[in-house]
């Protein structure tokens, strides 16, 4: 695999993965969206299944790793991916994700204006302003930042990297043990539907706490383009938050590595 | 493959798909359904399924494009159909389309009465006027257009053909990759089933906008059937709108072939 | 495969058809179950995987059709089975049905009773008088035939008729064109799959009007054991119906077959 | 297969198990998850995903049997797996289940402490009391045990043991005619997609009266770790109820054996 496979693979494949999962909370989460309200099933099933859309279509460039934590525990495997490769992997990734959350926006631009302003956007692309009353105007707006990327539900550093962590050592050991292509350093395409339903089940199962972010990819690519969108009254990025959602993942990474090499190899 | 087989196979498997796609719209939405407000996620697997059943279905006469969008993109693509047969198969899709919806029809044509109107059918194939109070006759009853074709949330030319050029470029470039049969002029069998979940996917994902067409049949030929049939208080057929989700998934399937063609061949 | 091998393998796997697709019927519509009001979209997976189950289980022994229209169409199909193996199928599938339907009620048992008495059972089997108002008794509680069989929202003849037949040209067309086994005359293994899907299908889509009996033992087998078993407050068991999800089935199956000769063979 | 290999591998395995199919009834359960109130197909769904994550994973360590019923079922069929193997499968099975269990406690460490108590665990690992009516305190709080372990909707042996028979004889007969891997004597990859599926339709369709355990390690090794942790205000372990889903799906076992053997061989 050459070095530009990878990172057009790794590319586009997370931008579909971002544009396909953050896509899925911004239809359940904003006003004049027809998911609204659709719940916590067709998160965990929209995520899931832009896993499974984006390793399909990515696998063949690059074996779709699409998330640094897989990519070191790729290189951690024996007969794994070089160690030269992984800035290539997470290059490529991180674009990837600040790609597909900037997609998001295009795709529901209208949505986000109507959650975040009192304004609505008519055909020639002027607004005209709403005449909503004071109690519509706070009934179900708010901040968008859980549509770019993850957060707790109870605040507290060492549970939530434990969440986290837990939640990758499973998604790890499933991608070692199934995921992989006959190279072994990367994804193929009986790999992709399991993993896709694997992600399916941390989601359904690990998801109540931390909302999985299992990626470090995944949480930062998002939150930066969020910090950068001329977006209204959007709310604060949380970085302090930020650094969790990309250690976590990395040490459950490494934890599978570890224990794949021990016990299964 | 024959013009023949190209011509029967894409109207049986596009009949299908609108009856089952438009059904579960009927199922979700009209009175006098077990399935009423079924919800988001019904309709999202519902159309997915649809193009399961109707890929596997199609697939042996046709290879199962069942979308002009589709079609598009395998005449772009290197080594793909020839020019020539692109007619047969948008005559096929947009014939069995509207085959579709009338069947939609058939199949819940006492609840579409039920819905509109204020009579009951009877067994002998009479109607009966129901004693229901004004508030009663309001609550729920309204236009039916959203059974067979898409509308969009927020109404604006611009943003309502990004969105589908968005979502048809996912589908495709999936399709492209990973739904092709050996002959790469059209879906196989494995490909039935990724493609189903795609569509799931893009719905979850991308569907809050705009309902996602990303496709021109499903929404051209089953408004066409809405203009046509004999329905009281049916409402308008929207026409004024109905360019959008011919072009956007067009275009959408244009980009997808020529990203394809530069990155994945 | 022994005429002994069809009547057993019929038996069983209609029986755990009917065991779990009554089953979920049962979760969703008893007092004193978990999976009371669930919704439409469990009864929807419920029943299709509990094809998928059956027809794995059986598959090896009879081929699985668990259907008397399944049958009929094998039958008229080109190189299908034996006319005169048609009544050990269809005798075993009615036996089965019957069966999965008495094991609903076991399994079910305490629920039926807490559902259509005014009594508890308690640990040594004797029952105890629940103290409970007027108004809570009669708040969900109410006549079981749902559990057992199909019944139309509206009630038309010629419309119920015509509802079923569409469903079962669909399920058959699917069954004929991808979920045969190498011998066709019965299904396989990835066609159990397959199958199961387009009946979740089925059921999302084509499922509002009359419930989707698509399966004459499906219906007729548990409404004769509906009649047969003393629950109290049962109700009656609408035989005016019964010959609807009967005779419709066969009709589409016999559509299906005929155009499947035509366009697909 | 080496006895260390079996005991490694059961032991991840139903760890992998008991953590995602314990984590979402935490998910759905708990107070301050963004999962609750999340449903009965997320729990169904849920489980039987965690059932396909843990297949996978252990399966080419031990052949994933996961459950005492399905070694019980494998001892007594032809050509299965040694007598003096059991207790190996056995031991590991129930340390993996009490590692799971404890795991969801970990994952869910913040979401039991908000459930149970009227503290809020704050950034440095202290607590701060909340300001909390008793009307809110008591709202949605209670026992936990349903997170551990499954309970009865209408407490009766002999129902319950009957309701758990026949859960376990659908598992069983399935897994042994289509779960099993070439050696014949555990679950292989296509395998753990089919039982997955099938654990998915026995929860949704013979899930209501007891929770289905259909699963002795299942039930009691997470009830062992219910008793042992320091969880304020937890409620009782339920330890009369303990003995119905082990002996139950055991019964139901050596049933689906008996009947494959008579059967299907």
């Amino acid at each position: 695999m050459s070095s530009s496979d990878i990172f057009i693979g790794e590319t586009i494949g997370t931008a579909i993965l971002i544009l396909l999962g953050g896509g899925v909370c911004a239809a359940v989460t904003l006003k004049a969206s027809k998911a609204r309200n659709a719940g916590w099933l067709a998160i965990t099933f929209g995520w899931g299944f832009a896993v499974l859309t984006a390793v399909y279509t990515s696998a063949p460039l690059s074996g779709a790793h699409l998330n640094p934590a897989v990519t070191l525990a790729l290189a951690l495997k024996k007969d794994g991916i070089e160690w030269g490769d992984v800035p290539i992997y997470w290059g490529g990734q991180l674009l990837g994700a600040m790609i597909g959350a900037a997609l998001v926006w295009i795709a529901y631009y209208g949505q986000f204006h109507a959650h975040l302003t009192d304004e609505e956007i008519v055909g020639d692309g002027e607004t005209r302003a709403k005449a909503k009353s004071v109690e519509a105007r706070e009934k179900g707006a708010g901040p968008v930042l859980g549509i770019f990327s993850t957060g707790p539900e109870v605040r507290n550093a060492v549970l939530n990297i434990a969440t986290e962590v837990i939640g990758t050592v499973v998604l790890v050991l499933a991608v070692l043990t199934q995921g992989l292509n006959d190279s072994g350093k990367g994804l193929g395409t009986l790999g992709a539907l399991i993993t896709a339903l694997v992600v399916v089940s941390i989601g359904l199962s690990l998801g109540g706490p931390t909302g999985y972010a299992i990626n470090p990819a995944r949480d930062l690519g998002p939150r930066i383009v969020h910090a950068l969108l001329p977006l209204p009254n959007k709310g604060g990025s949380d970085w302090s938050y930020a650094w969790v959602p990309v250690v976590g993942p990395l040490i459950g990474a490494a934890v599978a590595a570890g224990l794949y090499n021990v016990a299964f190899v």
